[in-house]
């Protein structure tokens, strides 16, 4: 398939790896074109602007944030006006519910297919084509782009047709990864004020009932206080509190841990740990125990 | 060696009868002796008194909450009484931090030793030996003791050398699952209210992030909104987490999921009900969101 | 002083007319034209467009919420462009932090002042001239409107130089409201479900240590479960409590209280309370205790 | 009337000299004696146990916390076995609700009447006979009490038949203003961080809509950071905010508010803020806003 990839960033430098190596030709393009070097080493095309990128009728999107994916789709040499009629967005970047909404009317408007595709995994992942996508669209246009979902992830689940689900889905799982480093979090702080060895700790909650990837990755961080680098850092974490809240605020869903979620990153930020994991959030309960934090 | 048991219920049962099959000699005592007749038929010998289970120096203890250990501890029948001196008691109960601290002073003070060695494990893990024995206590006690922990679990981490520390663990395991149901309960509210299956949604969360068994077994109770019969009703899960709320209070330590879990079970058995799971706690969150809960 | 007078709803109204009384001559718009005829009769001219309110060069807006002020003073015939330079905008609505911000550099820009007053008092207060009303601003411009405040307001409080910290003490001030309303909430759930009448015990509460206008005022709604006709919407009051949040978020400042609170409107809202009077939020403490809310 | 008075601290002293200013004869009793010699300088007689207190059938309790008032109650030579059958118990300490009932039960079954009547008020209002009374008991019992609140109050309310919804009555009085102290602490970090003085902030929320003792008292120490002398010591705080939650969940009432004061003063104590007075949890609001708490 022909398909234009933008945003090369730790995630989406991968994912247009892989789908190279599964035969699809890639159109890259990347605000900043040194990033696209290295790609077209590896047999894509550079496109120099987005249009060049939407050429092909396909344009995958893996950006940072909101503002990001409004800057490559709307304006005059934006996706909407570059796509051909009956083209497709295939937006794969955590964004808002409100956003994945707009993007699926305007592109209607423009007589062409809006799908949402973001994905579970971090960038390791990305590069091992082991992420899961979380896909929502026409089932019609879902099962022509099936082949690059194969192409980056071990797995698709379709959630519905409604794209901003996939989003709204996406959400709900960093939220729900929140929830797990805010309970380790308390739990450590309260065992460990006990005497008990935070690795320890973590090493049996790992061994026997929380045996899953969230909780022996940041288990191991929280353990050691192991936040910098970040992997994901906590002003990222705050913003996708914030748009899962927001989310619920439209649906009229109250979400207590999701408040609590933010009113710690708030303490974190307001401390001046904005730059740290997102685990760090560990830290607020620490502090609150009287243990230095 | 010979221990005595004391405690049949759907976990001790298990339990006991796991000793049998590793060879121990196994004196079983019962409030209401009808439960020692099925052991009995497996090897046990019947003790009609508590001083009788606890004639071969060694007494295990599996009962509901702290009100049950303490009628078998104390009193001129009771286990303190009892004991010979130099006899060991080991406590699989899940109780509060203040009785085990209790227990541990009033065993030394008898020239006795106490153990805490409660588990992680449903009634089928502890009739399969697979339970994890979380255990604290003398480290010379605990070597004496690891042919019982072997006997009945599929593995025993040692916490410290002070018995209570391996209740404050329990409990903070009961915690960190109940923070499970609830985030759980949120999430499912969330992307319920926009028309995601609840079902599709567990599974897309337990293939993925949370492939766990808590995850699995609670969020599958969740999705379909099976609480009766309880595995394990919402009166205990508020019992746990007052505990550990107590246990935390005690050092200090806020615990703001904790607040949170608290009232949640309260105001799931102001509204009827306390016989359900404790998974039903799900069900506030529903109610909350105008789902009908 | 030559003032234009921009909302004529249950609060304009009667802060308008005690602008006239006071002698000042006030030139009234509303989008409705119907409300100005009242004005006219006591004295007021009419003014036709946003422009024709402008021309004196001092105009005051009491609005509903943020997009009310904007679509008054944005586009080529709202106040930014009628205003002639050196003319001051008074705004007493109720608006976001944000947006007091952006008038405050967009007058600027235009060579004009902007100044923010807030009021404190419901609509009887507007009209008995018994407002609050909480300034920021330019001193020097705030001296001159000190006649407009004096017509309205039983006192005027300069909050500061920066005219959008008197927004956020007004959202602050609603803030702290709600959390009278919760925590009424709370103790009537509490002391009544106890067999203490609630009407008695808001006697005992006002008469005692809190005898203020928000616990009586409150207190008697609550007790007495008299929620229709809305003082103030329960939207309204999730709306404020919003925009505290946001006014905290952006300050980097958690708020847990607000966090509740929010979560409790948007569950009376979930079921179907959004048009009862903010207070109604005491029926989810009521709800949550088994009262039948 | 002829009424012993057993403890004689800040609040008991004054209460005792104006029943003594009352005309009644007071019977003195304390556990350390030296208190008692000011009373006796004024008119009392020395009770040298506490069976002497209860000679004359009414005796009145004013006593730091449960465990004082236990001590003086039961044993061989505590009130119920001293006081003559016909008696009555009058209780004016913040104590437990489950203590009253039990307090009530026991001297039931001795043929005494027990009469709850706990004060809101700190010490110079019982110096000054200013104090409220919520009174709680059989009514016939009352009547006959009536002048002995009379002497120490300015206004007795009678709650119900019941004498532990007088304690409840108390407790949640202690919980809506423990509630105070948060909400002005977040408000004051919220203004405060944007530059608002928080002292010209109080007095604006003081001169409106919260003109009541609760807001002036701690707003003032809030905004002057005066927690040291404590007038109210923040584990009292705590131990009356424990209380309250305990009587709720006694009656199934969630208290989310109650949570959050909880784990307020529980952050409190863990950073060394035990001894400070209790609106000093308003200083966890502004570390958690990065104020330096």
């Amino acid at each position: 398939m022909h398909v234009g990839f933008i945003g090369l960033g730790n995630m989406g430098h991968g994912m247009a790896v892989n789908l190279l190596r599964a035969g699809h030709a890639v159109s890259a393009y990347n605000r900043s074109p040194a990033k696209v070097d290295a790609l077209v080493q590896q047999g894509a095309t550079r496109a120099i602007t987005i249009a060049e990128a939407c050429r092909g009728g396909v344009v995958q999107t893996m950006l940072a944030d909101d503002d990001a994916v409004e800057h490559v789709t709307f304006g005059p040499d934006g996706i909407v006006a570059s796509l051909p009629p009956g083209g497709t967005h295939v937006s794969s970047s955590t964004i808002s519910v409100a956003l994945s909404r707009r993007l699926c009317a305007v592109h209607a408007d423009a007589g062409q297919s809006f799908v949402a595709a973001p994905v579970f995994g971090r960038p390791d992942a990305a590069a091992a084509a082991k992420l899961f996508v979380i896909a929502a669209g026409a089932p019609a246009v879902l099962d022509v782009m099936a082949p690059l979902f194969d192409a980056i992830g071990q797995r698709t689940f379709v959630v519905s047709e409604q794209p901003h689900t996939a989003n709204l889905v996406k959400l709900s799982g960093n939220f729900l990864l929140a929830t797990v480093l805010e309970s380790l979090g308390e739990a450590i702080a309260l065992v460990g004020k006990a005497g008990v060895d935070p690795a320890a700790y973590v090493d049996i909650l790992t061994s026997t009932l929380f045996n899953a990837p969230a909780y022996r990755t940041y288990g191991d961080l929280i353990a050691r206080k192991s936040f910098e680098p970040a992997g994901f850092a906590a002003t990222l974490g705050l913003k996708d509190v914030r748009l899962a809240l927001q989310a619920a605020e439209e649906l009229t869903v109250p979400l207590p841990l999701g408040s609590l979620l933010r009113d710690r990153f708030l303490t974190l930020l307001a401390n001046g740990g904005g730059q740290l994991d997102w685990s760090a959030i560990a830290t607020v309960a620490q502090h609150d125990a009287g243990l230095g934090g």
